[in-house]
């Protein structure tokens, strides 16, 4: 019936490239250097690890890098000029990567300057105009109290050719890109740029996607914060719906490709009475199709509460076709098309339903982190120049099983975590709404 | 230029009608009850004070009876049932005012039963077949950590024969109606259809409206909490307009008539750069016009956040001649019109904007009340129920000056509240603003 | 029994002094200018007004000057230089004053200068050897999204002569100044030396209680954000309370004449059983006595919330005679006392209490202010550039009867606004705790 | 210098006893059960996987076994009754576990009651006379709202034979037992009679500590939530502390034996200045001391916030030699020793400090869980009543590397989880605070 996503992907090879030899002795006074014993197992599970060694007879296991500080360095920090840039839409949690890294560059490398790029990638092109940020740690000292981001942030790619121009100009030595999979891709094009050059840049990469679908970031930054916003907005559809005869109460959050907020949010009220998502599709007429189950409930409790994943059902929709500005197709509004429909639908079976949407969105990216992703936010930034500063390049900061570690960059552009509907997660979330298991026909 | 709202509604009779007069001796053993000096002055400032002594001789003075509990009531309360019924749109405190009506009933006036009449004026209509709610203090005790309303609502008038008809078949005493306008002008129907079948039964209104366009009651229950969930889109708004280059923060909010929420949770934030209200027009095309002063705002700083009522600008939208259930004109959508526009617009100059539309308005209506309209709400109904127990009827309670007051039905709903555009109160918010004093060509 | 207190002081006089004649335009271009007709009524209760009437024959009504910008203002303003001070314990909303002052000081009146004086009276004095800051509306724009004052504050008097040197030496014309009636005395002294030395400098104050018991202030800022928190913090004494068998949960708010917070916290909550303030006297042991009606809670219901104002039951403790440098007698802990108490009472009756303490009252001063007290700051603040401006002095900023108007200095400084314990206010909170009308023996 | 704790503890068995073996059929229908194949890895870094391989041939690995449904049960679920009970101190969290519990007895094993055990252990026994409760889907279906637990807790053991003759006594089947290490220990001497008398009945423990010191629970359920909610309380201590001249903000958190709160709300504010924890022992006097660091700090900045664990520095206090009902030593206050050492220390310096001392802890502990606590309650509850039907018995639920796994009772007790003072973490810390790396003399 179902088809199960398995989670699982396997990398081949987890070994992170280096701009050169590491050589000079970290100037942190305390605390132990990360060993390379302490390296994190990437499949925890009995079945993985079995698998994995029948598959492949050497290495029997894989392992990611720990993150950290290393005893040996490859830049003389007390010279070397970091940058920082923030891409993409919003996501709670920026201000707060952005405060530790200048944080941890300034307080324990001693570096003599971090810039901010303003406006994504934008701010590295000189005809926007846009001025580049001094980061001091008085300057960003309180910046993690606000939502957003500093900087600013934009869509969209620009010639990694005139990034490299820009860092060589600015004599930037360490840049950290912040963004989702389509900034991933961009800086693993400038890393190429630079190596063409055989510049000694490095490029450290913090994965940022509020719909938590990036492989082996797990959960990323601002998911945590995301959830329990939306799970207010809930709260309130809930309230609407109980609070009208006939009353549904309809939430739309993100989710592109992954159903994580959606799910993770209603799990969190329990007060949701449909999660509808990518990964799971479903009809939406038909005897077991949306509706119909929709409609029984209606009749059973006179309210409703359904929350759907901006992804979810785009088979039920024509095809825009249309992309915007970071390249990502344009989704046809798939809550617009049920608000018209559920309404439409009701009333053919003579109820008479009080709908009322919200679309909770802009409020869920804009808010400032909580207390756990701020923590979260601090570590990813602070060992995110501990990588830089080692001279590592062309990975990512994540956590993993718990652990901070790096990640090749090319291992996180590859593919989309999603939810497998087969697990005991959705299995949870089914039996938290008490929707049908497959609302397919067939 | 603008036209002068003078806010001053000169009521010409403060009288409230009782069903009987008043013999029962009050049970409540403590604390002074309320006598006729304790009157309320209606108009406080100097020059209404003359100016309404220079227009009728005697008396010089208007005053709104003091609410509270009388010496001699009317009813043997230990053989009186009660009634309580919410109607319309959600607001913060529905449920404070149905605690507190409840609690007082049995803790103070020992009245047997307080029944909760579902969905609003239908829930007194057999033929939708909702069952009646008996509130115990025991079932009320935690309802105010809520939102929304536990009786349910809805909109839309009924027969007030029928209404009648189900208060006779009750035995209910006293009526306590929750709601907007259209529920007073219902409330006052059912007074006559009583009076005209001779029946000892009261009638108490408690004014609802988000809007906070009635007039004699300022604030109304629930704006408080409304503004303070307000300002926090808002500010979701401020963050996305800053964190993109040319951002533009759309906020709608509720307001058909009167801009109260839009006004205040501007001068909350303090981040507001354009607020639409119904009661001051703005052309939206023209050198004067909307979108040239938005135009500039853009040039000059690079990110707008707008808050638009939901009833402004609506002469610029072709009339939807709609009504919804409850009788109210359908509003065309002036934000998303003006979102398309702004977009067309500042494209058309150049300026490639980022607009985020945020409709918080399920949202603020579902939550709970704060702590000041819980307790405002608390002494909404405590003195609704001392009302009712005196034996008066057809009036509201209300708040003025700071004191509880009975204020007859009639003066409520005659005539709507809204934003005086000559008002200093106006003029913080176009200061706190900095928008054009005028948006108007000519 | 009880002795009620009457809450009605009657001003003699409320005309309000000023610096010099006013003959400059006002340079604000938009809105009315105040005209002396909309002076407000002091006193609007038909008793009061008739009451005067009989006593004073000529005039029958007191009025209040109302606050707001005159057409005649007497500084040059672009050349008059201002400063800002806040003095004693923090409350919430300094800033939100503060910042007012300084944007309607720049945008509307076009000063050169605003300088915010550091940590209270003490910032005027050399010896210290703080700094002066330069506010600007860039400075200020977002400290009102965070808690306390950004110019410090601390408490104790300092010679009015070396105040009024360093406004001379920084030719400071209109001085703004935030605290309690111990700074408002200071202030008058202030005047008073000024007047003697002949300068033409105004002096405003804005006064601050986090208890709420400033005459002539109702409510006093930051009250209803105290209110909130205090609220919570009660929330979870009850938590506690409920959570284990004979659960006892103490908490101890701000009030140290005036019960306001505790009283009006427990309105919110619902969830208290006791009230203890100073106004209502109270004993501890005896038939009648606080003990045997906390025994009697805990034999019917198993646990007790209780929420003691920290100046009430003074009369049962030995007298401290110390005093804190503002120079309030140092209250001896009535808290810390009850909690021994009870656990020593409650064992000699057989009950094993689990009590739990709770002291919010830090938590409380330091949150930043909601958004009814973010409003309420505003006009405060910018009505006080108004008065200054004008050339008025020796007055302060408040709202009374929900109007803005200025008050002679030398009012507020008079007596403490108490709790009437014969009030319906004070019967509602009796009610909702189902405490005993009064806990005395006699 | 440091003598580094170092975390792992290496399980010896992870075997789960049972009850009986399991031949029912599982009734849920829907989702994967769960296969031995799923097993957890217990340690992921390379270093202690290598290690334990070289110690130890074989097994190479430790695996605890996964939690979830399986195909076979023990229980026939429709004739098997429950019983739940929260023992200990309050901490967010509880009414989830509790809602979650019941919710999946009913729905998914058709259990026909769950029994809810009034005020922890002491519900058992008769003599105290407290009422079992019926926890049906209805009666918890909002519970989840709230804070504390609505069966109450008590503290401190009772006898085990007492506790199993009331199991037999109302026929339950599967106990679930929420609780702190003491509770957990009990839970085994429940076990072993149970055993002794050869009973069929399985016992879950879900393991509860606010101070997050318990092993293999990472971290413990309410962590989160009280990290979020001491975070506010040290925010405050911080606008204080800046609020006035030589201001100190003092702030007392839970953590008998391990630091988390403490560090872990530090790590969120990034406004703290010392993190004092019992891990990390210091001198209060000499030149390397606590005072003297505090002292540069206060010459340096003018202000300070300190953020102590209850259980820290307890070396420079009497013993009391007390225990509470729980059996576990009563601390002596820190906190109220540091606050007037620093007071006294500080004036001998010529520094004239304003200090405000703020206690959190029973806010923290009566908070409704946040939403991540929310759904960590939830899966924990649901896998308790999964591992109960199985027959599984003596066994605690936890996440180990983001997997929810069976851990043996025995591990649970054996020590506690400790901050690592060598590790990252602790280090992250310190560089967040600049406290000395240490504050001991030689």
């Amino acid at each position: 019936m179902k088809t199960c996503t398995d989670e699982t992907v396997i990398p081949t090879d987890t070994t992170i490239p280096v701009v050169g030899e590491a050589k000079v002795n970290n100037p942190i006074k305390f605390g132990r250097f990360v060993s390379e014993e302490d390296a994190v197992l990437v499949n925890i599970s009995k079945r993985n690890v079995e698998r994995t060694g029948k598959a492949r007879k050497d290495p029997v296991h894989q392992y990611f890098e720990p993150a950290g500080p290393r005893g040996k360095i490859y830049y003389d920090t007390s010279k070397t000029k970091c940058a920082v840039v923030t891409c993409g839409g919003l996501c709670p949690g920026l201000n707060d990567v952005v405060r530790a890294i200048v944080m941890t560059a300034y307080h324990q490398y001693n570096v003599p300057s971090v810039l901010g790029i303003k406006y994504g990638l934008a701010g590295f092109i000189p005809k926007y105009g846009y001025d580049v940020i001094e980061l001091t740690p008085d300057y960003v000292s309180r910046i993690h109290e606000f939502g957003g981001t500093i900087l600013g942030s934009s869509r969209g790619p620009q010639d990694p050719e005139d990034i490299v121009d820009a860092l060589e100009r600015m004599n930037v030595s360490v840049l950290f890109m912040i963004g989702g999979d389509g900034t991933m891709r961009a800086a693993s094009k400038v890393v190429k740029v630079i190596a063409k050059r055989e510049l000694s840049i490095s490029v450290v990469g913090l994965p940022k996607t509020i719909d938590n679908d990036i492989n082996f970031a797990s959960p990323s930054f601002g998911f945590d914060t995301a959830v329990e916003t939306a799970a207010n907005a809930i709260r309130g559809a809930h309230v609407e719906a109980t609070g009208a005869p006939m009353g549904v109460g309809l939430v739309k959050v993100m989710g592109r490709h992954a159903g994580y907020i959606a799910a993770q949010s209603a799990l969190s009220c329990q007060e949701v009475n449909f999660v509808l998502i990518p990964e799971d599709p479903f009809d939406i007429e038909g005897e077991n199709g949306f509706l119909a189950a929709l409609e029984k409930r209606m009749h059973d409790r006179g309210n409703a509460v359904i929350v759907v994943a901006e992804g979810a059902g785009q088979e039920h929709l024509e095809d825009s076709n249309q992309k915007d500005a970071s390249g990502n197709v344009k989704l046809s509004d798939i809550a617009l098309m049920l608000k018209s429909r559920i309404v439409e639908y009701l009333k053919s079976k003579g109820i008479e339903p009080t709908l009322k949407y919200i679309d909770p969105s802009y409020i869920i990216r804009s808010v400032p982190a909580n207390a756990n992703d701020r923590i979260y936010c601090s570590f990813l930034g602070i060992n995110a120049v501990h990588a830089g500063m080692s001279g590592r390049t062309s990975l990512v900061i994540s956590r993993w099983n718990g652990r901070y570690v790096h990640i090749p960059m090319s291992l996180v552009t590859k593919g989309k975590k999603r939810i497998n509907v087969c697990s005991n997660y959705w299995r949870a979330v089914l039996e938290s709404t008490g929707q049908p298991i497959s609302m397919k026909n067939e």
